[in-house]
C-alpha cells in the first residue's frame, strides 16, 4: 500500500481543524501543526487555503450520502428517512459541536474565499434537487402527501436541516435535529 | 443633546462589522478602526471583543421586534406574518449579505468566546417561547390548526429561518427566506 503522502496528510488534517473550528479562525499554520508538516510544505501542495477548503468540502459532500438518496428498491419515503438518520448520526458522532460544514462555511461566507461560497451554494443545490426528484417519486407511488409542492418542501427540509444543526451545535444537543425529523415525516410529508 | 461617546462608537463600529465580517474573521483593531478610535482605547470600554459582542447581540435583539408577537389587538396568524415580513426586510437591507447575526454566530460558536454562543442560545431560545405562545394563541383562536404542536413548529420555524437566512446570504438571494414564509403560511399554520 502506498505510503499516505503529505498532500493527504493536509487534507485529513484540514478536514478535522476546519470542521471543528471554522474557516476563519483556522489558519494555514493550524492546519500545517495538525498535519505534522512544516507551514512551507502547504504551498507546495494547495495555492491556498480556500483551496483546500474547496476539496475538504467535495470530500465532506461524500460523506454526506446523497446516494441513499436514490438507492434502487427502497421506497423514497425510506430512502428520505434513511438519508436524515445517517446525517443525524454524523452530526451526533462529534456531540452535534462540529455542526454541518455545509451550514459553517455558508455563514462565515468568508470575503477573501469566494470560491469556499460559491461551493458550498452548489453543494446545497446538489442536494436539494435530489430531495425534491425523491419527494416527486414518493408522491407518484402515494407514499408522500401530493399536497406539498416537492421544490418547496426540499428547500424547507434542507433549510430546517441547516438551521437544526446549527443550533444544536451552538445547545451542545440533538434535540432541534430531532424535532426536524419528527416534523418532517409526521408533517411536511405524511399523507393526510 | 449629549456627544456620543467613544463606547457608543466602537458599539455601533462593532455591531457593523461583526455582523458583515463575522466573529473570528473580526478583530479588536478593526472593530476600533472603523470607529475611528485607537486601539488601545477598546480596552477602556469593553472587557474583550467576546464582551463587545454580547451587547452587539442584546442590541441585534431588540431589532429583532419580538413586540410584534405580542401586539395587543392584532390576531395572532398576522402577528407572526409581520414579525416575519420585519426580519426578511432586515435581512433584505443588506441584500441578504450579511444573514442573521443569530445564525452567523452560532455557526462559527468561537472556541475563545463561550459567552457569545450562550447569548445566542438564550436568544433564539426566547424568540422560540414567544413564537410558540403566539401559535397556541391562533390555535385558541381558531386562524392557525391545532393539528400541530405550537412547540414543535416554533422550533421548525426558528430553525428554518436560520437555515434560510444563511442560503440567502451564500446564494446572495431572498428566494430561501420567501420559501420559508410561504411554506409556514400556507403549510404549517394554515387551517385545513
Amino acid at each position: 500500500m502506498p505510503k499516505p503522502s503529505l498532500r493527504d496528510a493536509l487534507l485529513d488534517a484540514g478536514f478535522e481543524t476546519l470542521h471543528a473550528g471554522g474557516y476563519s479562525a483556522t489558519g494555514v499554520a493550524a492546519i500545517a501543526a495538525a498535519a505534522r508538516a512544516p507551514k512551507g510544505s502547504f504551498y507546495n501542495h494547495f495555492d491556498s487555503k480556500e483551496a483546500l477548503a474547496v476539496e475538504v468540502l467535495a470530500r465532506y459532500g461524500r460523506g454526506r450520502r446523497l446516494d441513499l438518496l436514490t438507492e434502487p428498491s427502497v421506497p423514497a419515503l425510506q430512502r428520505i428517512r434513511n438519508h436524515l438518520d445517517h446525517l443525524r448520526a454524523d452530526l451526533a458522532a462529534y456531540g452535534y459541536q462540529r455542526g454541518c460544514m455545509y451550514g459553517n462555511f455558508a455563514a462565515e461566507a468568508p470575503a477573501g474565499a469566494p470560491g469556499v461560497t460559491a461551493a458550498v451554494t452548489a453543494a446545497l443545490g446538489r442536494w436539494r434537487t435530489l430531495l425534491a426528484a425523491t419527494i416527486r417519486e414518493g408522491q407518484q407511488a402515494g407514499d408522500i402527501t401530493g399536497e406539498v409542492d416537492a421544490d418547496a418542501a426540499a428547500q424547507m427540509i434542507v433549510d430546517a436541516w441547516e438551521g437544526a444543526a446549527l443550533r444544536a451545535k451552538a445547545d451542545g444537543d440533538g434535540g432541534p435535529v430531532d424535532n426536524v425529523i419528527a416534523f418532517v415525516f409526521d408533517r411536511i410529508l405524511s399523507v393526510p
